[in-house]
């Protein structure tokens, strides 16, 4: 134990909600404690799917360990799964194992998963405490920050959910060794969008270490988890609720990742493959709108290659891209809105951009 | 509209989820104005029932006359539309409406509505504004205030849920002069139940003015809610979240008549009904502890029988009865707690009561 690289933990500050983020090599087989020094905590909950069945069990047996009674229930891999069937279906097994108000929340698997189970925390007699294992880079990166839970709708994803923020979050780096590449690479999408919009020094990292995480060291993973987590709670801290819109900066690239991925259809292109086309175009359309120079975009381009991440935008027809973009929710009037660089490490929102430009933006390769 | 009596507005403060009750004859001829004075309302989605659909017309004619957009959802009457398919029915709905996070929900019925319509209110886009508009005597003075809202489970009530406070809650009490006597009297035994703990001086009003209550005289229906839901606001306000203990004692009676409707079965007695026989076990349980004299319950008595309530325990096996009660979620180790008056005004929490004397006193009649 003594070679592994240190954990690290990040706090997120937000009141009587506020809770940290374990993340290093082999949190899990501390799980047990971890869980105990909440509260006395007497039975937990774990729910996890088909694909993390085997990760469950470790920890279901470390937390029998603690003395802490313990079910798993498991739901189908799978985006389906974070549906209300689902969720009907959890309520019913959850009452069905004795759980009361004392009772624990464990979540153990990817966004899917963390999202459902969450939503299940916060209704269960009107909310009990919840517990993340992010099992994928993603997740990791970005699910364990901001108390976002919730299930999709048969026309339209997260529709329905709460803020509802966990009480502890245990990343362990070791399980990403078994994530498959394509996997983790869309992961690092979202780590590099973090560098992008709050972080420059972390962005020269990330660059500077790009094979130590290609090949997944443990210690350079547990840095750029921990610092995009940290990054991450700095913007939710001060906009918990998604009011002030300052959590907006979160979105750089996604309204373009949204639109390729719709038209591409499920499972064609990720959602991380999309957010690194989504972040050039955002780059490109900045340098159109003359907030930043090419050589901004060409560290992102760079980064995002070296990455195995995909740079060109999909085969997909232009009009239809911006015709998606008029409908997101979070656009009024038909008028587009995007996050964009004004340098790395820094971003702004900016409201009503000309079509032509988001065009050439997509255009330009 | 010079002879109405005056109208009452209670403040239920909770930091800024605080919002106002406004209780009077006729309050609903302005619901577009105080719909419009909460912000800049343009959508509302009016959740009702087959029973209220009547009641929810005018209200969307009120709404349009102030230029707001709106849809009515209308969902059966009954107990059984709080169920988690109902909800993902009306999920579907309100977005087929476009409704979006800054639409509102409004919700137009009894007790089922309101708690259905809340649980929509709070996990639509993760929570969007409600508002009450509840049409029977117990949704007036018991779901107005407090903000519980959810669905049943097939196994169980009111498991899955969430604490979300209505925006504003608009009561008229011209809506109860349509209500069916065997409703109203339910309504009343929760009435009597605030005077008992915790104000002996409302307790004597009803006693002073039982003629003018039954015969729904106006001024007197407007000071009884009103009063009511202050009643229950002064405790919500120091227990938002049932943390504290403090709300335990709006459960008043509830033990034995939770139990009673348990073992009657659905619609054979209601809830208000066995409420009414439960106060009068629990007076006569703390009686039978010396914490009372025999007195208090006799006024008891003679108010819940003066409003046409049961007095009398229903056929059923007492032992059965107790067996209930040790299995309340609210029960620790199967040992039996009630909330029993010192006085009339004044209640308190009583833990590990000898099951003998909780058998005298459903038997004593």
């Amino acid at each position: 134990m003594s070679s592994l690289p240190s954990n690290q933990t990040v706090h997120v500050q937000l009141a009587e909600r506020s809770y940290d983020i374990h993340v290093g090599a082999e949190t899990l087989s501390q799980i047990g404690t971890l869980v105990r020094s909440l509260r006395t905590v007497s039975h937990v909950v774990i729910i996890t799917d088909t694909n993390c069945q085997t990760l469950a069990q470790p920890i279901e047996s470390h937390l029998r360990d603690a003395a802490i009674r313990t079910n798993i229930l498991t739901v189908p891999a799978g985006e389906p799964s974070k549906s209300a069937v689902t969720a009907a279906d959890l309520w019913e097994q959850t009452i069905a194992t004795h759980a009361d108000r004392k009772s624990v929340i464990l979540a153990v698997g990817g966004g899917v998963v963390g999202d459902l189970a969450g939503f299940i925390a916060a209704t269960f007699t009107r909310g009990i405490d919840f517990i993340q294992v992010p099992t994928t880079l993603l997740a990791q990166v970005d699910s364990s920050v901001g108390g976002k839970v919730g299930i999709n709708l048969s026309s339209a994803k997260n529709m329905v959910g709460a803020f509802w923020q966990p009480r502890l979050v245990v990343i362990d780096t070791n399980v990403l060794t078994s994530l498959p590449d394509r996997d983790f690479r869309c992961g690092l999408a979202e780590v590099i969008k973090y560098g992008v919009i709050l972080d420059e020094d972390f962005f020269s990292y990330l660059e500077a270490n790009a094979d130590a995480i290609l090949q997944r060291d443990p210690s350079a993973l547990t840095h750029i988890v921990a610092r995009s987590c940290r990054l991450k709670a700095d913007v939710v801290e001060q906009d918990e609720r998604e009011t002030t819109g300052l959590r907006a900066v979160l979105n750089y690239g996604h309204t373009f990742a949204h639109a390729f991925e719709s038209l591409c259809g499920y499972g064609q292109v990720l959602h991380g493959e999309a957010v690194s086309i989504g972040m050039l175009c955002a780059s490109r359309l900045a340098e159109l709108l003359g907030r930043i120079d090419h050589a901004t975009t060409g560290r992102q381009f760079e980064l995002i290659r070296k990455f195995g991440l995909p740079t060109e935008v999909p085969d997909v027809s232009i009009e239809d891209a911006i015709a998606v973009m008029q409908k997101d929710k979070k656009v009024e009037h038909g008028r587009l809105r995007f996050v964009l660089p004004t340098r790395l490490g820094h971003v702004e929102l900016v409201g009503d951009v000309d079509p032509q430009l988001v065009r050439q933006a997509m255009l330009h390769q």
